[in-house]
């Protein structure tokens, strides 16, 4: 008899999973922690059917000690199946974001929330200055009209900005959000601004002066906003990188958005819910953003109706720089969660607990990251 | 009676032009320097009728004494044009790279070829970057499938990769090429290499390795290659950043793409032929190319049957990041491009010939610039 039950939710791999072995988030290749996890004496369950209360997540719940998920393809761990889960101890996140898990209700059962900071940290960096780019420089439309053998260089061209000496702003200056400005200022911004509850450090702001002072002969480049009213209205590019909270959920509504630049562009790598998808495709349809883009949708997978999948301009172009939640699903970014992961499990399995303080969410009945909990 | 003729050779603008000022370099705004030339008593011809025997370009060279042209939309200054043309003395580029004029011919007729140097590198760079990005990340795969609502998580992650910690190689470290490596470094590459007739400037390297310090703690990130074989066998990316001459055309074919990494990524934002469009496609097909991209073809525009229309990996997914030949054509570029033609002009017009000396590619029978003629 096992000493109990580990439930791991991944996506389907199918044939990917077969010809890229190195496709470690999915259910085929299971984070390559199967030996491990049956080398501890638990068993282990894997499945992708999360969802409706025929699910495999649904009934299996109810006795397993460990829940692993991932944001990609999150299975919602809500207060009912916390409620119903007798056994659970643990929700793992296999990447970075918990907002899947009910918090509230891990507190007050004291099941621990930890997640792989720092995982998908540079990935999503990346996707982010990606999104900037193919946005700034109209790259969909462009690769779309080529692709087609359209060579209407001017449909191209009139919504084809450059980077360099835009101003552009994050909202949320956290792991992911500091690691945009350091890419940010190599490409010799105007200005740079974030917005934050909680100010950054004299060094990380000297950091980023440096770079452009060595870069771009230009010092002072960074500086904090405390209206986010303020910061939008001065940027040309803004980029979304809070967690979704109750203070975030639709904080890019109509109001918000009204106060950003006209022409302006908004990317989000962070959650979809952050923004009002209609409000976003409104803002496009009408001209006032030149185009929206990132890797995250409410719900996921989104429905086929749902207001991303055409962000179309007034001129009839594309302003959609979307992609399914990939960011940080990069085989590199695999790599790391599945490791992390481990480190996790190893912490429990051992009885030290000894968490990396910077994974825990909730712990002991408290959420253990201001990130989620303490802001007002 | 005029002084003289100048004609002007741009893309057509349509709607596009009504509907967006500042979209200068098409016909119906011409670079926003009509009144200028009239002011001079020349006379402004300004067409897109580029191509074949009874085109407008054909019959206006005969008396032209200045002709501007762009490399987005090239009007082939051939030898045969030339030949004819009797008053010519100045051949313009609205923007960078004047290989579709003859410039031995131009020589042999002590012609001045000007190009605005400069007024595009960023741009250039900055769509590079993006379309390093776009392969490393897989957008145009995870693009497509995301807009037809498709969640298959695996099918866009499998080929998904971080920029980060991989080498990068750029075949020239000019203006543009350097640009690049300034980009790149933010990025925190394992190791960045270059290939080029010429060694970078000491400070140069130091600027990069300085930039690798303070911003990833990693000192000696950029090196020299003196052979391109050896290089490209290092490489997960290889960016193209040469001019295109005699030494260059067809460079990038099956022998040398052989010696490239399996999987790796090819991006060409300098000029179609330097690679050999069927081996590049075969690359990609093959699976030995991962992807391949950027805004250069030829010829321009491509034809219906062009193998870069199509670049499908073998799993059937794309590794196409192409667009029109547009990186050079961003607002803010075709801003900079019409000043800098207005500038060369004048310099023309008041009989001062006080060029910019980096502007002249052919001056008084010669070379004036060694990327194009002194290689040896």
């Amino acid at each position: 008899m096992s000493k109990g039950k580990v439930l791991l939710v991944l996506f389907k791999g199918g044939q990917h999973a077969i010809e890229q072995k190195k496709l470690l988030g999915c259910v085929e290749n299971e984070l390559g922690i199967r030996k491990y996890i049956e080398s501890k004496g638990y068993e282990l369950v894997t499945t992708i059917d999360k969802d409706g209360p025929n699910s495999v997540v649904e009934k299996e719940i109810e006795d397993a000690e460990i829940v692993i998920t991932t944001p990609f393809y999150p299975a919602y761990i809500s207060k009912e199946r916390i409620a119903k889960a007798k056994n659970l101890k643990l929700c793992v996140t296999a990447g970075v974001g918990s907002d899947h898990v009910d918090l509230n209700a891990a507190n007050e059962k004291k099941i621990t929330v930890a997640e792989v900071t720092g995982s998908n940290v540079v990935s999503v960096a990346e996707h982010a200055m990606m999104t900037i780019l193919n946005l700034v420089r109209n790259f969909p439309s462009a690769h779309e009209l080529a692709l087609k053998g359209n060579w209407d260089i001017a449909a191209a061209a009139r919504d084809e900005y450059d980077l360099e000496n835009k101003v552009v702003g994050t909202v949320g200056a956290g792991r992911i959000g500091f690691r945009i400005l350091e890419r940010l200022v190599a490409f010799n911004p105007k200005k740079l601004y974030y917005y934050d509850y909680q100010e950054l450090p004299k060094e990380a702001v000297e950091k980023i002066n440096a770079a452009s002072r060595l870069l771009n002969g230009k010092d002072l480049v960074l500086e904090r906003v405390e209206k986010l009213e303020n910061m939008v209205s001065k940027c040309d590019v803004v980029t979304i990188n809070c967690p979704l909270h109750e203070n975030t959920i639709g904080l890019f509504d109509k109001k918000l958005i009204s106060h950003m630049k006209d022409g302006s562009w908004l990317v989000n790598t962070a959650r979809g819910a952050i923004c009002n998808a209609k409000d976003v495709n409104d803002a496009v349809k009408s001209g006032k953003l030149l185009g929206y883009g990132g890797d995250v949708w409410y719900p996921q997978p989104p429905g086929p109706d749902h207001p991303w999948l055409d962000l179309t301009r007034p001129n009839g172009f594309s302003g959609n720089a979307m992609t399914q939640h990939i960011s940080g699903a990069s085989i590199d970014s695999e790599i790391r969660y599945s490791e992390g992961t481990k480190d996790i499990l190893e912490s429990y399995f051992s009885k030290k607990f000894d968490y990396r303080p910077q994974d825990l969410i909730v712990y002991d009945g408290d959420y253990a990251t201001r990130s989620y909990g303490e802001r007002k």
